[in-house]
């Protein structure tokens, strides 16, 4: 399997101006808000949003400006939702980076969000087409909406399955759906071929959150850029724990663990849970339905015309249903 | 003088419409993303800048649902803000009302900021016009930055009434003034009109925040719906306090109590401190300074045609710049 990199090789050039327009876009005249927003841009990720863009406006007339208008302000989205969902997790590293609110403070990653979020408006209206703002402005809507049922779900053992993987559609699917859908319609592709290709990111936006919540539970802080077990110190009960749960055998120690960890606020040790954890069968289901979604992703494109594009989304869809950062 | 509900009788059906399609803009499936939004809509507030946006739409052609188009995101953009704020100010109550961050907490209060911007942006695009969008988005901006910059002040006591007046106009002055532009603008007037209508709104905000700063120190909890000496309790050194700073037998009396209140954090009372700056001349000069911003506001309206919406925009100027809530 290639790596992101040799995936992103062919549109290296593309990727690199859109980097200097995310840039651009955050820049400002006061130094701490720049230095706040540059701080989180440099810290990078993986541009999966911007390369769904970019790979999905192949699909109709590809122009670099259109794409960037579009791949610019749905990273900004996402980077604004980080910085607001760090203050909201009390996270002190993302990406093996000093998160905005533990460089500087709470308030600070608060108003930055917002601006970052300011700027992205201001680039989205370069877009002609009000269709697209609504299709942004409806699944920003939707994160929220993500991270308040987060919120409401946190230490709450008895959620099923279905309440999980509702709110990481909102959290996370619906922006990577988005950004493939919306490259292909920015480039007048046909609504047919934008439909497929939301389908292709929503479940590949499933499998990727899926994957993330794997790696929570079972990466090492190299590999993941902060401490393994942040997701249930905050109370996050993610997919593994919801199969664990199902397990006879594992059931009340596990429930034992997490009312400890709950009374404890999650100021404490949480190697015997991810022990619990990593030892049982949850694991490898849930791995099993992230590549589930990751063929669900790849069956989206089936119809799609045979270009270097579709291959290259193939094979993204492949990294992130393996990838181990 | 003619109070606001007098001055408001004339567009009085056009602001209860612009009053449903907030509720309806706000209006979620979720359950607590819309009690959240409903209670700060509700909590009210004097809807200054739909009015504005009214009224200046009479100097083109005045069409109900553009104006509603402009009003709401406005207003919406606002109430994202003030929920914001409330999270950084660890304000318990606003217009007598308790606060979403008091009444939930300052995670839901972060997310219903975000979804109330996000449904402002959702608005914004049934405006065709992309040059009020980039209005908007960077009136966003220098808002976030205004509130940065009050942050960066807390407490510092050397800083310059330029200093103070720089942040009020990015906090406040800003989104009142392009309230009047946009509103304008939208309606089709002429760009000689929306920058005399800006020039208004800025005056009339500065005024607002000015007397906003001084009700804060003067005003009784009935009258302003918060503790009085709310804003040093946090350390946003105001107007009033600035002038009184200058006053040389106050001085070095006024800096030992602002030691002490940092000290504390804030938790503490603050009456001999609201003491010094009633008893001193500092609120009369803050006052002439208000005054001075409505004449300018007014002035600024002089070569617009003589039209019942010039008379109601003096009024409005009138009232704000004399009002006690």
């Amino acid at each position: 399997m290639k790596n992101l990199l040799e995936i992103y090789a062919r549109k290296k050039r593309d990727i690199a101006a859109i980097e200097r327009v995310l840039e651009e876009s955050v820049y400002s005249d006061h130094s701490l808000l720049r230095e706040a927003s540059v701080h989180l841009l440099k810290a990078g990720g993986k541009r999966i949003r911007p390369v769904f863009v970019l790979l999905s406006g192949e699909f109709g007339t590809y122009r670099l400006d259109t794409m960037q208008n579009v791949a610019v302000p749905l990273e900004l989205i996402h980077m604004a939702t980080l910085v607001h969902d760090d203050v909201i997790d009390d996270a002190d590293t993302r990406r093996g980076q000093l998160t905005v609110r533990a460089k500087w403070d709470n308030r600070i990653a608060m108003y930055t969000g917002d601006y970052i979020f300011a700027k992205a408006l201001g680039v989205v209206t370069r877009i002609p087409n009000p269709a697209v703002h609504q299709i942004m402005s409806k699944a920003i809507v939707e994160m929220c909406i993500g991270e308040m049922e987060q919120i409401r779900f946190f230490f709450e053992t008895e959620q099923t399955i279905r309440d999980y993987l509702l709110r990481i559609k909102r959290k996370t699917a619906l922006l990577i759906a988005i950004s493939c859908q919306l490259g292909a319609m920015a480039s007048g592709a046909p609504d047919r071929v934008s439909n497929r290709l939301y389908a292709f990111g929503y479940n590949v936006g499933m499998a990727f959150q899926i994957r993330d919540d794997i790696l929570d539970l079972t990466g090492t802080e190299k590999q993941i850029g902060k401490p393994p077990g942040s997701d249930i110190k905050q109370g996050n009960i993610t997919l593994p724990v919801l199969l664990a749960l199902r397990q006879p055998e594992l059931k009340d120690k596990l429930l034992a663990e997490l009312a400890r960890i709950h009374e404890l606020d999650g100021q404490t040790d949480v190697s015997r849970f991810l022990g619990y954890i990593r030892g049982s069968d949850a694991i490898r289901q849930a791995d099993a339905l992230s590549q589930a979604y990751i063929d669900k992703a790849i069956a989206a494109l089936e119809t799609l015309p045979d270009m270097q594009a579709k291959k290259d989304l193939v094979e993204v869809a492949h990294f992130i249903g393996n990838r181990s950062y």
